[in-house]
């Protein structure tokens, strides 16, 4: 049984996790026969927004016990988190993937990854286990990868984000929404869903696609006696 | 196209909507080609729960503002919807239902419904349209219809909630997980869902043969040339 962590980022798509990605990420591991742990950063939200109005209100909100609403309370703060307990990474979309996960909604291409974020993922990276980007994560993956020789990585095909991603090192390969990029190598798997998605089942579509590779690639790299 | 209305409760299952629950119920209802709309009173939480530690917190939260993240800002207050505007309605669960669309989590079964709530559903009942109720939702349904010709309805197999479902004047049917109760006289569909399931996976299951239910329920209500 595939182990996948899956990084939330807070509850709400302006603010933190995009809450439907992260919830048919968490229903395709499930059937696909994965157990799941859900982590997210224990510090405050870089803001709160009221969903109603978009706008910024004056309320403060901490990353780790918001995404606990999407995890039914049970999540556990990735600074606890070691890429020894498991065999693959998702993190779902959303604002706060740039905005808790990292400082790209402020820095754009000049974007530092969250200290513990970087540290995950990087250790993943080198024992050689997958890592799945959807929606806007996938510039988080450019950020960690880029440096190491251009990782190939979707956000769909919206020009802006990927010439960021290309600025930070990873080659930008355009994907529609019902699908996913892969790169062998890197063992990196990104999908667009809400960067491109007009409806709930197209982001869907996506994510079932990518969290099966994910999972082929879990299995491709254990011993088939493991 | 049948035109669905979900009435969401805040956003966690804690202290609103049960957040799995209706992001399955619209990927069900977009998937079988429905135009979904979301509905929330416009009102405070009764409370706010830190859903990490379980524990209430001092914070005040407004129901329609919160549910707004499950709908990706696109939800409008219930006081102005009509039923006229709609084919159907389905009430996912979560605390919410108890807390904020009724007071059954204070009263029991002398629960009250929200006004807004109890307009709405006893609009759509006179027009012979079907609801769906999910998880803890379906004693909403036995508080609103238990007095007009006890409608079988189930909540799984909880014997205390069961009973006061009885005690509202409903039948209570048991129903596994993966399956849903239909009254066809009242256009009742309810299913258990995180009242039983141990998983995501299982939840979905419920939820979607009732998604479905609901629908047939609206073809079989329309002339066929409509």
């Amino acid at each position: 049984m595939a182990r996948v962590a899956v990084i939330l980022s807070g509850c709400g798509v302006f603010d933190g996790t995009e809450i439907h990605e992260a919830v048919l990420t968490l229903l395709a591991l499930d059937r696909e026969g994965a157990q799941v742990e859900c982590l997210a950063p224990n510090k405050p939200q870089m803001h709160v927004v009221n969903h109603l109005t978009k706008q910024p209100t004056n309320e403060t909100r901490n990353v780790l016990v918001e995404s606990a609403r999407i995890a039914r309370g049970k999540i556990r703060d990735l600074a606890e988190a070691k890429a020894d307990e498991f065999d693959a990474v998702i993190l779902p979309g959303g604002f706060g993937a740039a905005k808790n996960l990292s400082n790209y909604a402020v820095k754009g291409e000049k974007m530092e990854l969250d200290p513990h974020v970087k540290r995950f993922l990087h250790d993943m990276h080198k024992q050689g286990k997958p890592i799945g980007g959807i929606c806007i994560s996938p510039v988080l993956l450019a950020k960690a990868f880029g440096s190491g020789g251009s990782p190939k990585i979707t956000i769909g095909k919206d020009p802006e984000t990927a010439n960021h991603i290309e600025a930070l090192g990873a080659e930008h390969i355009s994907c529609p929404v019902d699908d996913f990029v892969v790169d062998p190598e890197h063992k990196i798997v990104t999908t667009p869903a809400y960067m491109l998605a007009r409806s709930i089942g197209e982001t869907a579509a996506g994510i079932e696609k990518l969290v099966h590779e994910v999972l082929r690639l879990v299995k491709a790299r254990k011993p088939a006696h493991a």
